[in-house]
């Protein structure tokens, strides 16, 4: 794979990721609040502590993350219809829902919570491709901070963390791989592929999908290849957030 | 009514207002995006134009503005449930939007506009008591935005506003008047008014409820004087955002 | 405001209520039952004890008065569908009966009842203006009979009601302000307000809108006046009703 | 079958029907509006014309007749839960309605209509037994005032109705065959059954249920007997309403 | 009634079944699972055994039977819209799936199963006709499976069966009374009645509607026979099934 | 991978598929109506064809494939709810339904199929693991004799397919990569993964979650493996069931 002949829209190489940021503490009463910026991607990422959880789970002592996920009506081109006003939630906000939540579970040791529930809110301000795994880059900040809250306060004694989790969309457009695909690559990917990758390089969630044509063995590992790089350098960016020694 | 001897938490005079600030152009798709605070209050206000209304009203050559308002789960102390994850909107959800859109209405010429619909959404990121005033308030420069994109695109002669807009809450906390009460003044406030009012000074909107203690003819006339110098305040802050000559 | 010159349809002077009357123990199940009629509008008002709490109010001590309201299908010139067949509450009616509660329970000393609810049902069945304004003035006897029922029964050693309390439209119509419009004025109203008031003059709730055209400070107060006129005229008629001692 | 020495609570004979009465015009908007009273059940039975038929009939030139059926909240000893509140219409509500318009328009000459509806409202005020078949027995006068109508208007030229319709409920209680049951009864009887009859003596609709015990074939035509002749009776009460030579 | 001039498409005599049989163990997780065909109409009848009742029948010590019918969407001609998809169940699917719960009550010695409950699931894989009374028929036999279940388990000492039931279809077409139409016939049927019959011929259910002609009172006698004849057949047919001596 | 030492319940190796079966015309109405066994999972796959498209599509002269989900309520061990009694479809059914509904897309010639939608209906009798895989599996068949029957009625001209395609779990249970998941299998699975694959071995769909253990790259490689082996076989299968020359 070579990236010396791919035009970008905005000038990127193939392999090279957008302008990512993470602002803590957006909000002033979530105990984990985050704003996560994806080029034009907005996503506010917002931890709440229940110190307890869902009826379910009671009684065995662990913990649970869950996540909710959004749109403002015009965070996109076109206004789309409030999900309250429809009155149920769309087949894709329930998918994407639940694999933020499956993400950050496969980091968190449950056991080790006790009986606390983390609920994650991810609300999309403004929509430019790879809103959901921006969320999930996001909301792994925003439940360190709401953990690290608990930590503080004396309700736990360490972050119940195995891992940190980072996820990218990679694709393949007019024949090329490309990491981290905007709305407009989006709308014209062959293949779409979103990575869900620990810090360690493990992974969590696959899931790729041929909008127009099949593909072959080879241009799987390549995607794959891409996303694990990708996956690193929001790693990286992660600990600069979290202030942690990279 | 003398100010001395009241203190309020944040050390405001009984006739003062929070901080007001608006941030235009806050998100980037919206024809008209309004960033709101009012203290910690915070309000997204986007104005969304299409070409067409609803169907009730198709072919009498009028336009129409509504709006829709929500609250992001965790703008409250505590998380509340999302209303799509319900399937239903609450009915205080339904009273502010249906209070915004009529306010709205109140000061545009609708007759002027032709047949195009301005969506108003009020997103609530963080809320400090006077949400569905400051969304009216906020609201107003995303109309006023949104239609003079109109107007520079061509489809409008000039902005079909007959005046401006704004609101703002007022209260009896403790037997005092106070002007632009926060969430913990509201809690114990006795009365809890809400006054929509013209730039021109005229009422859109009185809506008064004696939470605890029914109230006097006295009191009903403290309480519009402190509103009408509130929204006297309001309207020059909207028109120093808009640019316009006070 | 002199009254000499308006013609109300039927004849009124402006200042005029239309005729109202109250049947007690209209129907033969409910505690409280009283069918009002004001003009051509009539509402069955039927007030339910049940001697518990909702659920978020038990083991307080205080009781609870609520409200549901309803139109019969064709109480209208045009037969309107049923909420139940829509399978949502509109949002007017949330806001009707929302008010209706607020306003008994203003009059009513929630910590003498003790752990009682009295749920008001007020069913229109046939509609003129002002639906919502009788329905207060009719549940308020209702009440009245359901508490006065516990007191005979010996669950309450008196009657816990602080004052009475009433309720009237006023608005302005080519100009003029109208006490108690009925469904044509109704129509053409520039502006609409909605007094609730008790029986020693006191506010419970003021809410006004401007259909058409806002107004003035002037404005307000004529129609204050109006309304606080009405509401003793309907006191005194709520007190003859329930052989009261004027 | 003898009639001496079963005791009803009201002192009815075992083959005697409650005291019916039908109110016309009862509301002023409907175009047939009658209040029917068998007993202490009391069903306001409102018709509506509306000058074209449901999307699926049209073009065919037929007419078409529908029912809509519900409980005021405290129609009952208890208050029941609206079925606007919960979102949903039961199912028994569901099997009265379609019982409903299956017997009017068993009656109805659709062809003759033209592409005309008539929606018949029953709300039933109070109940006490019997609403379902006081509703068809009341809906009918009401569906022949709102046809009357369209002739008086010139819509059409003649009644589009084949015959009368009524109905009634019987039931053994005790082993006592009984015709009319009131609420007390019914919840007691062993066998309950409707019969909608035409005012010519031919069946509807025939419904019965065990609810405790089957019952035998001896049993089943003494309970048909006992309907014919509660049909024929009520057939002459509802010509007498209508003012028809009997 | 002389069969020998009616010409049914399939050969059969007026009052002739069509071919009957039961799989019992169809599916290898319910206690009673039964595919029962009845010609072309195929419906999968499983009951569930759940040791517990619904919460409002806890603590009397009775046990409870239910139902639940429903059509896969291409078990007819033409595709149907699925329940769940709409949101909703329909009103024939709930007065089929009530129909069916009481009519297995009726045989069913609820007092001697203790606070137990066996939930009947009736899916109709191909529909020809007769869905809801082969459902009857077959869940019989589910039910019979399931119960014996836990006399053999030892969770009841005995069957807690009073009788045996089985249901079937008449009708009138073209003038002549049949026994078990399908579809066809059903189509242009005069008259359609169900019956519910236990196995020694009592009536649990009559149900009968004149879907054109109302009918008179000889018609309703040969139905009635038509039925009791049929049902003897069934109950035949199911003793066989359930290796009974008959 | 050696296959040599690991016991799977059902005596199966590693590399192993369960028997699968595919019964074409199960029921007779559907234009595609196949049985697929896969071990004692059964699902009825129904192809129905509408000679129209969505109202979204029409005028573009494509065609459309589009599928629905779901269990029977005792398809498993323990009975669940109906989606339709619930009143809303949940997001794991809503997943499965789009996944199946974009792998049939995919080898599908839309454009050459004009506006006609063909209306996959997968309907789980049994589940005992790879519900969504093997309809997937079967529901290609359903849909290659719905696409046939048009073909056959001259509709078509030829069969508009691009490829075959079937699905299979494949996951790690105990650090062993095993193929085919049984239900027992894959509740103890630390990864789950689902593979689409055509017939010539090109991806659709990947789709791999860690429900305890994140997994390397060497294993996500050895899934891929086994997947691509198994769908050899089951695209041999549908050949065979199909009568075209392998």
């Amino acid at each position: 794979m070579t990236s010396t002949n791919v035009k970008r829209c905005d000038g990127r190489l193939e392999n090279q990721l957008r302008p990512f940021s993470f602002q803590r503490q957006f909000t002033k009463y979530a105990e984990g609040s985050v704003l996560v910026c994806c080029g034009e991607t907005k996503v506010l990422c917002n931890a709440s502590v229940e110190e307890r959880v869902p009826p379910f789970m009671r009684g065995q002592g662990r913990g649970w993350v869950t996540a909710e996920y959004s749109m403002l009506p015009r965070a996109t081109h076109t206004r789309s219809m409030r999900e309250a006003a429809k009155g149920k939630i769309s087949g894709r906000t329930q998918e994407i829902q639940r694999l933020i939540g499956r993400s950050l579970r496969a980091v968190t040791d449950l056991e080790a919570m006790g009986e606390i529930t983390v609920q994650i809110d991810c609300d999309v301000l403004q929509a430019d491709g790879g809103t959901r795994t921006a969320s999930i880059t996001g909301a792994y900040i925003a439940l360190y901070d709401a953990l690290n809250h608990l930590v503080t306060k004396g309700v736990l004694n360490e972050l119940p963390l195995k891992d940190s989790v980072s996820a990218i969309s990679v694709g393949i457009v007019a024949a090329n791989p490309l990491l981290d695909l905007d709305y407009q690559e989006d709308s014209n990917a062959d293949v779409d592929m979103n990575f869900v990758i620990t810090g360690t390089g493990k992974f969590v969630e696959v899931q790729g999908t041929a909008e127009e044509e099949p593909f072959s063995l080879e241009q799987l590992d390549e995607l794959r290849n891409l996303a694990l790089q990708g996956c690193r350098e929001l790693t990286s960016l992660q600990r600069q957030s979290l202030d942690l020694e990279s």
